[in-house]
């Protein structure tokens, strides 16, 4: 065990950005929650995954919707201890601990600032290392624990308790219920035991996002590129650097979608990167070369600082290196590229790892 | 208490389906799965209010969505049941009885069939005295009674639990939940108090619906116009003798909508009837005259039977008598006719009672 303060909130809020790649919500507002919960509060106990009982019960907390949406309706601080009040009493079990669901601004920030609220322990896990636009596209589907029963509850009050047949129809129905709320709301979602979180989920990501804000943070002073010490961290690889010259993204059907376009500059002079996202960055090719594809990590990062740039925050002019990082052994399975492939998500090309991918001269199809 | 038989079922299913004024669901679908249940479960034991215990714990039974959807989408019958189970759990409490939330041909029977199931009476009261398309406009709403806690249990085996701040809320997230489920789903809703049910709702209408359904099969043997006797039991006004020439039906966001067009025989002979229903009938009028308009009834009969028609029954050249009935004085004050009046549906007409309008000679605006 060990206890987050502000400045492991502020390191990890950058790294939870740079692995949601591009989604996860704005980082800007889960961090003032969770430091604000601090002040409140006090520290917040962090738990490895070693540390926790293997009977006990956990329970994820977090958005769901769209983060364009969340930046202009921010969550008012009740509604998660409104969720996990209803799931205990529904399924009859003290909650020990909450965990973020995946890395991101928002869902790795909110289950911090909840848990010192309610003064619960976090465990230091998740159910992507990245994040993820769906209910289902996390390790504990790929395992079979199911998403349910889960709650979602709004800033006026609202409950609904989802008890879906599986975690398809969790989404779909959770879905239609976040849009009719605004476009965003709260949930507790992945109710499990000590053991499934051990068995399934992704270990040490909080630890993992705050070495990764912390040598962004760093890299100034101690006169190193930033970017360097980021594809250390991550065994990740410089896919581009450019310039944003075209964003185009739209809010709907409770996702926020787009693509984006950068004109190349050094090394990648005369190319130009295309980007596609459904709150995620989830494909990244030029015209002649496929650079990375989901359910490999890509983030966007400044090219000068290292900070990473959501999908809400790219702007027309900003000089970006864009980085490819291997994602979880356990997406390169069948199930995993089944669930978060680039079929599923429409995209007409086959799985290639980005560290083949990253070999100069491979030629997309 | 009395018992309900499988007549006393055939002929509520007819009143109820009048009273449904065109909607609350097919008629044939709802009798047959309580006849069923009659069949393996033995009769069933129909309380009048003034025999429920006031602290005991009610809750109504019945099917939200689009009433052309059920046709092809028939309940399984463990829907209900899994909805009361989640609804008790949550709440804690034993149901003491069930009771239909409209009259209708779906709803007045589905409630039967599951007391027969589940071994609970049935309470002689409703709602609505009616039906209508949305989940706020009963007299509870108006009573300031929540809809909620409810659930919504589908065929699949999906159980929602909701639990909002009021029962608009309940209404805009429950149907965006009935059209992801495939536009149709059951429901347990309004749990209340015995005296709540006793001060609110709108009392003896199944009985009224028996007494409908009889009139018209005993209208034949006793050589008198069935249409007549339903306007003795309902003091209701004939407003039109027509023949179907036009009927003009979408299932869109959750309801069935549309109009429907009569051209006029012997007294209406020259008038068009112009039908407007939102799974119910809600105003009727000809080019020159406002008919009749929501809050009060407008039933569709065979000129020849009197058999109710439902609008999905409603089919070109059927010869067709129109009535109209005074709705419940609860709907007609202020609050009732702001919830279901014609402004709440977007018709440009000030509510007048049927009374006034079935005066010869009152010219619509």
């Amino acid at each position: 065990m060990r206890l987050l303060g502000k400045q492991e909130i502020e390191d990890i809020a950058v790294g939870a950005a740079l692995l949601g790649t591009g989604g996860g919500g704005d980082p800007y507002i889960g961090k003032l929650m969770a430091l604000q919960a601090i002040e409140e509060f006090g520290p917040i106990q962090l738990l490895s995954v070693d540390e926790i009982p293997d009977d006990a019960f956990f329970v994820s907390s977090g958005m769901m919707g769209a983060p364009t949406v969340l930046f202009e309706k921010a969550p008012s601080g009740t509604e998660a201890k409104l969720a996990f009040e209803a799931l205990e009493k529904y399924m009859e079990k003290k909650i020990f601990a909450t965990f973020p669901i995946e890395a991101g601004g928002v869902n790795s920030l909110l289950p911090l600032a909840l848990a010192a609220q309610l003064g619960l322990p976090v465990v230091d896990v998740d159910g992507m290392g990245r994040a993820f636009p769906e209910l289902q596209m996390v390790t504990f589907y790929l395992d079979g624990i199911s998403a349910t029963p889960m709650v979602l509850a709004d800033e006026k009050g609202n409950v609904t308790l989802f008890n879906t047949i599986d975690s398809l129809w969790a989404e779909r129905i959770g879905r239609s219920v976040v849009i009719q709320k605004g476009g965003s709301t709260m949930f507790a979602i992945y109710p499990m035991t000590g053991r499934n979180l051990k068995e399934s989920g992704i270990h040490n990501i909080l630890t993992l996002e705050e070495e990764i804000g912390r040598s962004i943070r760093l890299a100034k002073e101690n006169n190193v590129d930033p970017i360097q010490e980021v594809l250390k961290l991550t065994k990740g690889f410089e896919l581009f650097r450019g310039k944003i010259v075209d964003v185009n993204r739209k809010t709907e059907t409770g996702f926020a979608r787009g693509t984006a376009k950068m004109e190349g500059l050094a090394d990648y002079y005369g190319e130009t990167l295309e980007l596609r996202f459904q709150n995620e960055h989830l494909l990244a090719r030029t015209e002649e070369r496929l650079l990375c594809v989901t359910p490999d990590l890509i983030a966007v990062l400044d090219a000068e600082t290292g900070q990473p740039i959501t999908t809400e925050g790219m702007r027309y002019g900003s000089r970006t290196v864009v980085i490819g990082i291997p994602c979880h052994s356990k997406w390169r399975t069948a199930k995993g590229i089944e669930t978060c492939g680039p079929g599923y998500f429409g995209y007409d090309v086959d799985y290639i790892p980005v560290e083949e991918l990253a070999k100069k001269g491979v030629v997309s199809k």
